[in-house]
């Protein structure tokens, strides 16, 4: 048995070495709580590389048990997952999320499953019609927030749960490409959207994942008031960060500045343009 | 030290209380993985009594550092959080958060911090028009419902952190009520909105928190296609827990399919049928 001072340096080793491939030569948080569900969170890669094997049984139902303990607004539980395990299903779910060039989140294929991430207010819908209540809320924009939030909440906690047991994540944003095609797909209800997609699996370990360095906390933590300046200031050690991670995982030069351009280009959204239709004739009004 | 059979059975115990508080007499997952961070998980519960004394040194820098180990769309950390922790600045958030009762969530008031989680776009927008790019997808609701799954994803890291810490927390969806003028408080750029705060403090262990039951698993969990039927019929089993939970917290008798009538009322909304004109007021022009 180690020392308590043994054990005390160790972990102090361990969060450097967390910390360190967070924040890299950046400012970093002077001392930071370390314990096993802390090093879980702060130690997440996402995995983009996945074994055929399925999940170990009762990871998914671990993983849900993890989702339904999150926090829910007002107790409305207005969510839902649709676990993709079929590889008919799968592959159809990996074509509407393959972008323009057909051939993005390929991962969709080799991993076991797909949780897709509904935001769901059709259940609570049906009770309250069902007891003759007012149905006003879910007309507005709020109720879409407020499912949206409730569905991300959860799926949070079962990709804490799934990488926790030594499996690995990704989230796919991409399941919005064609959201319409997917729900049809899924057989969703009115007053329910695919708002993202987390793929799930064992990590195909010759095909490590990294982490991925974040700016300072500096850029996104305010304190009592949002303070720009500090965050823009703060942005400039997050490049030199960005591209030793890129070279280090042979992806080619572009700077995060270049990636954020991007990103505000119409070509970006791969059919996410068609969101909005997608969910007004799903039954949110977002008004 | 204990045998590993010991353990084993030790840990099988600790499963059980924990699905038990979960579920009740509901069906249940047969096997759930267990180790630290699943425990951590699965034994959430919403604190809204706290001691006054501030955070232990080093804890929302710790909450912070999770949070920005969760994943974020495309790398681009479109999300903020203002720690608010001046007394003066917290009752006023709290003021705005306080229903039409104008005594909700006293809570604001006791803990030592509110953190409000702000989806941003503003710094990428500023980083895109600085480098003469095109600013195209901030106007489509895809950018906002990509901005506010990023908050979402890491608060609720940062939640987990904190109960993980010893710490206790409860989300406030109720800062959206008045969401412009916390904005305005808060000094909030264009292209940035408060999703949602998180309180956190010390629990007062005078006033204890419990577990709340969830619906069984059936209801919200789907395998390759949204069964509905499946969904509605599991519903049943959850008011016997719902009821079993209110009185023991000593909670006025209200089923919970009475609660769900009462929140599609528009007396629910406490100001957030404003939300759209604001989010749209600050630049996303959900598109």
């Amino acid at each position: 048995m180690r020392s308590m001072q043994e054990r005390a340096s160790s972990e102090n080793a361990r969060h450097d070495e967390l910390l360190q491939a967070r924040y890299g030569s950046q400012g970093r948080p002077a001392s930071v709580f370390v314990n096993p569900t802390i090093e879980t969170l702060l130690a997440h890669k996402s995995v983009r590389s996945f074994l055929a094997e399925p999940l170990p049984e009762g990871a998914i139902e671990t993983m849900v048990a993890a989702a339904q303990s999150a926090a829910t607004s007002s107790n409305l539980h207005q969510w839902s997952v649709v676990a993709v395990t079929d590889p008919q299903v799968k592959a159809k779910v990996w074509a509407l999320a393959a972008g323009s060039s057909g051939s993005n989140n390929q991962f969709i294929g080799q991993a076991p499953v797909i949780l897709l991430w509904i935001a769901d207010i059709s259940r609570n819908c049906e009770i309250a019609a069902a007891e003759g209540g007012d149905l006003v809320v879910p007309d507005y924009l709020d109720a879409f927030v407020m499912a949206t939030v409730d569905a991300a909440l959860a799926a949070q906690n079962a990709a804490v749960a799934a990488e926790s047991m030594g499996l690995g994540y990704c989230f796919i944003g991409a399941a919005r490409n064609n959201a319409r095609e997917l729900a049809d797909l899924l057989g969703l209800p009115r007053l329910s959207y695919v708002t993202f997609g987390l793929v799930v699996g064992r990590p195909d370990n010759s095909k490590p994942a990294t982490v991925r360095p974040r700016p300072a906390q500096e850029v996104v933590l305010h304190f009592n008031h949002y303070d720009g300046k500090q965050a823009r200031e703060s942005l400039a050690g997050y490049e030199p960060e960005f591209s030793k991670f890129r070279e280090a995982a042979g992806l080619p030069k572009m700077t995060w500045r270049e990636s954020v351009v991007n990103s505000m280009k119409f070509s970006y959204m791969d059919g996410r343009e068609k969101l909005r239709d997608t969910v007004i004739a799903r039954g949110f009004l977002l008004r």
